[in-house]
Order: C-alpha cells, then sequence, then structure tokens
C-alpha cells in the first residue's frame, strides 16, 4: 500500500483486516520494519484515540513518531493556488508538505471538515495537497469526508465479534445538538459496502449521506424497522449533508436506549467515541454487556498498525 | 508496586529511596524492563520537571513514551457519572482512560485542585476514575491533594544531605499573592511522618492542613522557633483548607531570607520548584550556598525512575 | 563543539559542512552516539522546520527527544535577575535552565525577538542565561537575532548548488507587512562573510543591519544591480534594526519576480521559510527551476545533524 486515504487505496480489505488480527497476536514481531524510519503525525484538530494508537502502531513497529499541531506548534498553512498569502496562514502547504516530506518517511494527517462550504469539504484540498506535495505516504487520520483507520478497526471488531458468517450490520444515526462532519459515516458506508455483511442505514429524513459514499447501501427511514434482528448496532450523529452542516432535528427519540437494543438479535453496540453519553446513547447501554465500544476503540491499534505496516513494506 | 497514587501505595519507603538512589548511579541498568512497554502521559494540567523526568525516566528504562495535554491536544472529559452529556466535555472519563488503558502499559495522570469546592477536589475523581476504569496501572503526577513523586524525591534528597541519623525537617508555609493547591504540602506530611526524621510544620493561624494528610506531625505557629535548629528548610506556599481556596494572608514575614535561615543548624534551603523569588524566597537564600532546590529538582528524574521501574517489575 | 549558539561556536565552517553533506549520505552511521542521551527541545515560539528537523536529527543519532512549548505545555519564564517575581510568569530561567539541564543531555532552545526593546533583544538573555545556568550545551534553534542552523543549512546548499568555484551569493530583504525580526538576515551574513562567495547584501534605505552582524558585507541599495550574474538568490524580510523593529516600506517592486531573477546567471531562488507567495516572491519563482527551497529545507535536517553530533562526541 502507497498511501491510505480511503478504502480505494486497499487491495483486500480482508487480508488486511486479517494482518490487524495477527498483530493483535503478536504486536512486537515485525519491530525492525520501522527501523530508522520516523512517522510524523500531523493534526489540524484535536484527537485523542487517533494521536495515541497511531503513535502505538508505529513504536510497536519500531518506529520513531513526532507528533504536530498545526497553529499551536506551527502557524496555520494556506491550501489555495495561487492567492497572494497576506492572511493568517503564514506558510502554504507545498513547502511545508513537501519539507515535511523531507524529515518523515510516512506522514499521517487529520484535518476535520470546515462544514461551512460543501464543496470545498468534499474536495478534500489537505489530503490532496499533501498527497501531491510531501512525496511520502500519507495516511489519513480522519480528513473532511472519510475516516478510514476508524473503519479499519470497526471491520476488525465485527469480524472478531460476529457469530454468524453474514451478520446484519446497522449504521444508526444519533442525535446531536452540535454541527458534526459526516466522516465517521461515509467511511463506514465505504467499507461496509464491501464487506460480507448485510447493511443497513436508518437516519431521519433530510440526513441523507453523499451517494458516492453511500455506495447503494440499504437505507430505512424507520429505526426501529432497521434495528430488528441487527447483530450491531452502529452509531454516530452527523449533520445534514443537503442542507450542509445544518442540524436539522435533536429528536431525542433517536437516541440509542435498551428497548430499542432489544429489538436487535442480542446485537454489539458499537460507537467510534468520543460520545455523549445520555445524548446519543444511554449510559444502561453502554455500560451494558451489549457494548463493545472500549474493545472497538482498542482496535484503532490494530487497524493503524496493520495499515503503517503494509506501507512499511512498500518503503 | 500496582499503582502510584499515594504513600499509602507503597510498602517500603526505604526501599523505594534506595532503589532512586542506586539508579542515580546506573541509569542504565534496568533498560531492557521498559522494552516494547509504553508509558502515556496526560496532562490536565501545565509541567515542567513532572512532563520532562518522568519522560526521561521512562526513557532511562528502555520506555516507549507518549504526552497529551487534555483540553488543548485531546477534548475535556468528564469525570461525573450519570451525567446528560451537553456541555463542554465531548468524552467520558470512562471511555477515555479505558481506551488509554488499551494503547498504554501504565498511564501517568496530572489533574490540579480547583480549588472551588473542596469535597470535590479531595474525592481525588480523576485518580479514582482513571484508577477504576484504566486496566493499567497508574502513576499520580500530582493530583488534587498530592504530589508524590516530589515527596519521594524529596526523601532521596533528604537522605543525600543529612548530617545526622535524624535529622530536623521543617515544612514552612511561605507568602504568594495567587491561590495554591495543598497538594505538595499534604504529600510532603505523609512521606515526612513516615520517615525517620523530626518533623515540624509551620504556618501562620487558618493554614491547618487537612488532618488525615497532617497525620498528626507537629505543628508550631511561631516560624522562627519553628526554625531553630533546623537540618532542612522545606518552603511551600498552599490557599487555606478551612476557608478553602482562600489566601488569607500575604504576610511578608514568612518569606524565607538569610536572617531565618541563619537561625537553623546551617540548614539545606528545599522548595519543589517553581518558586517566585522575593515572594517566598529572597535571590540571596535560593542562590546561596544552603539552597538544594536545584539537587532537588534533579532527584525528580531518580523518583519517576524509581517508581516506573517497581512497576514494571510486576507487568 | 561545546554549545552552538553563533557561528563563533564554530571552529571551521567547512568540516561541519562537509560533515553534513557525508550525514545525507549515511544517516545512521553514527546511531550509538546519542545512546541513552536525551535532547529536550524548547519552543518559546512556533516552529515547523526546526521543530521536526531537529527532532529527526536527533533520532538519526540514537537519541531520544522531549519537546516543550513554554507557556503552554509549561508557565512562562521570568529572564531578568534580582527582580520580585510578583508578575505572569511562574519561574526564574535560573532554576528552569539549571533543572532541564538536569533531565536532558543537550538543551535546545528557541526564542524569539520581542522586536520592542532592541538594546534587550541584542543582548540575547534567552540564549545567555541558558548557557549559563543548564551545565549542558545549548543550541540556538532561532535566537533574537540569529539562526545559525539555517545559516549552516545554507552553507550546505551552496555547496551542493554553486556551478563556480566563487559564486556570488546575494541576500535580498524582500517585502512584507508584517514586523519579522533579523535574525535569520543577520546570522547569513555572519555566516557567508566567512566563506569563500561573492558575498552581496541589498535592502531599501533604512533596512540596515546591526554592523557586528553585517560583517563588512558589500552592501548595494540597488536591487538590479546586486542580482546581475548572481549565481544564488537569497530572499528574507527583516524590520528595520535603526528604528526598530518598524516596518519602513512594503514596496512590491522588491518582490521577486522572474524578471528579477532574469537577470541573474540562471541564478537559484533560496528562502529561510515559511515564505508568503505573492507577497515577498511570486509563485512563478518559487515553483519555477530556479527555486531550490524545499531542498534547502531538506539540508536543515543535516545541519542540526551535523551540530549534534560534533556536540555528542564531546560528551
Amino acid at each position: 500500500m502507497q498511501h491510505f486515504l480511503s478504502v480505494h487505496d486497499v487491495t483486500n480489505i480482508d487480508t488486511l483486516v486479517n494482518e490487524g488480527l495477527q498483530l493483535k497476536k503478536s504486536p512486537f514481531a515485525h519491530k525492525h520494519l520501522g527501523e530508522n524510519k520516523t512517522i510524523g503525525l500531523l493534526f489540524f484538530n484535536q484527537s485523542l484515540r487517533t494521536r495515541l494508537s497511531t503513535q502505538r502502531a508505529a513504536q510497536n513497529l519500531g518506529m520513531n513518531t513526532m507528533v504536530m499541531t498545526v497553529g499551536q506548534d506551527s502557524w496555520g498553512l494556506e491550501l489555495e493556488e495561487g492567492v497572494i498569502m497576506d492572511g493568517g496562514n503564514a506558510e502554504h502547504v507545498k513547502e511545508a508538505a513537501a519539507v515535511m516530506g523531507k524529515y518523515c518517511d510516512i506522514l499521517a494527517v487529520r484535518a476535520f471538515a470546515g462544514l461551512q462550504d460543501r464543496e470545498k469539504d468534499y474536495a478534500e484540498l489537505v489530503m490532496t495537497q499533501f498527497k501531491k506535495y510531501a512525496g511520502v505516504p500519507i495516511v489519513n487520520l480522519e480528513s473532511a469526508t472519510r475516516h478510514p483507520l476508524q473503519s479499519l478497526a470497526d471491520c476488525i471488531t465485527i469480524e472478531e465479534y460476529k457469530t454468524t458468517a453474514r451478520p446484519k450490520v446497522v449504521l444508526t444515526w444519533a442525535p446531536h445538538f452540535k454541527s458534526l462532519p459526516q466522516a465517521v459515516a461515509n467511511s463506514f458506508c465505504e467499507w461496509m459496502t464491501r464487506r460480507d455483511v448485510e447493511f443497513v442505514v436508518t437516519y431521519p429524513e433530510g440526513y441523507e449521506l453523499n451517494p458516492d459514499y453511500l455506495n447503494n447501501a440499504k437505507v430505512v427511514y424507520n429505526q426501529d424497522e432497521a434495528f430488528a434482528g441487527a447483530d450491531f448496532i452502529y452509531a454516530k450523529n452527523w449533520s445534514s449533508y443537503e442542507q450542509y452542516g445544518k442540524v436539522l432535528t435533536k429528536d431525542p427519540s433517536w437516541m440509542i436506549t435498551q428497548q430499542k437494543m432489544d429489538l436487535t438479535n442480542n446485537g454489539k453496540f458499537m460507537h467510534c467515541l468520543p460520545v455523549r453519553r445520555n445524548v446519543k446513547v444511554t449510559d444502561e447501554v453502554i455500560d451494558g454487556p451489549q457494548s463493545i465500544v472500549v474493545e472497538q476503540a482498542g482496535n484503532r491499534l490494530w487497524s493503524a498498525q496493520a495499515v503503517l505496516k503494509q506501507i512499511l513494506e512498500t518503503l
């Protein structure tokens, strides 16, 4: 694998999932791979799981790590081409990416959607520019429209916890008072529609996802109907794609409760975290026996390590 | 040692002090212990000595390190159970601690007192929650009511510099214009009352410490009387415990001057740092031959390394 | 080399330049040198290249690294001696430097000019105090008046790209709307006047540099005349030294354009970065075949590694 920006960079998801499961058993088996190699982690936004799991994954592979927060440790970066740079951003991504590529063997970048300008967000300017100018492999640590390291961890988790050959997996919108990106939901659709699962997406009307990412997944507008017989409930809030970035409803009836989980086939509760307790999901559900959110987050480590391993093998 | 939250986690202080002194002589003798292990340092507050000495201690033991500042690198964490999370904190410590425990072999946490709500501060919610949910050893990098890595460094320093078998050690309040936590003073009392020293505490009336931490230490309200014949003067400011968090006085007559040091038995001047020069102590004293503040701070490294070594030995 | 604060700490620039070029060929040849050694990187200001290249240089030499941002990760530091510390800075550099010297084998420090008080900036208080109190080698990561790691990288770059034995190197002022330090320009003069090059400096009247740093370099006030036959154009903005910190002009006719580059001997375009595109230099020039800014920035790694290697050899 040369870059890891989305599912489209993955030749075989099965292989990558199995790689993750193998690394979970033998975390240090490939420590020679990263010798004398450094990964740079670049954050335009805050992070907890991604920041720590990617560092740990790199360390398990024998790599050195460097972490930098743009606009805090360094100044802001200009992304648009051809502009007169008399504003707040002191450096252009053309130079910044190229220079960081001189110091790092792999660059991993987080840059959330601004949720103001749909066209701009979906152009994925940060990832595109880094890929174009850095001259080294780029790893997506959650971009404007995708979070593929999360989706890979989700695939690993479903593989571990499934009890039938072809489980029913439900992605459900859940309420939140803030405007959140579509990245995790988009990515989950991109990956699940390529897995051997019965995949259903449910959300209130107005929360339709971009069709390029939804990838013809089955949509059911009735949450209860969607939950029926589900093996995995994957909850996530996102803001509207059509009325871009808008919070159209905070309808609490979409919150995941035990009553709703009881509609499932003793389904597992998943969420990418962080999660607002008693806003998106009740304490009862997330603290209950069906919740696997911590194990799911734990798999972020093996997801990142599988990706870095495959990239290191090409260097 | 499984956790290091306070002196109560230590079976034998003498052993731990000697461990520190041994490591000071042979810093890299146990570098294999930390191989393939990662410590996560989590800061809810600023740090200089703790941040650097704990990292270095871990490196000396062959560990990898990851540092994260809560609310800056990541979002804020909710500590209370059962709340509807519609406020500023995006993630609950239940998930955060458990997830970080998946990525780190040891978690070290700094979280100061808020000094608004005594009951809340003394409940030590952050440490308690991390211990409860992380599933890995927790090290206290200064909590609301304690700073045990500092106290252990203080014990090591007194062991090095004492010239009599049973030295007189005086903890003295010193003036400061800001409201500071009781953590360092509390902790010093907890440790000194368990050491073979003549321990005296002196402060202006109203600055009584919590009796559970003071641990029946001898209190003398007259600073000059307390200083008489002292081998070690340990200066520290703290705000009132009774009128919680209040600055009751800034009386400059409590500042440590050479005149006061002359009352001692050529006593050594100690302070945990940072220290406000010419507010808590004169330049003359801290720059003079009786001051051992830099050596004391240097021992923070061996204190941290002794603790991490004992924890690593149980993993 | 014991410290690296300026060109005055360098015995032989040629040797250091060749060291850098050798390390570029064999980055890991001296990995044993840094074993069990830790460098602390201390930032009073933001950084991108310096932060990452110095970390990577240390890693290539087998060192461990610790990075700290003053006033963010830690509190502010007081630099003046003898003051009553009742202001915003919680710790004096006397203690801070000495303590950090206990935890680090080398300390590298960035502290920009404040551009308010010329005498204070040119006294280089931060570097002076760290050198005085830390007790370990100090590396200048850009101080109030100098940026020697940049200048060394510039020397390495000119050595690589020169096509004649004694190239003509032109330092040209370029317009900027903000008040910027003289550090890079000062340093470049200090180094270039000690190299076997034809060195010319050009700037609008009022932008004269401090003569101690200019070091009798030839000054030409006509930019076109200066550019004639140049092999290297080194662009940089700085604020006035005479009217200290003032922006006297933003005259766009000083911006580097292709028309101006055409006056040179097919000269290479250099800039220390970050650079404001279409303010200091046109896209056409910086994106064109004469631009070597990325390669120049890449050499920051070998500059830092050469310096750290020479310091490690003395430890």
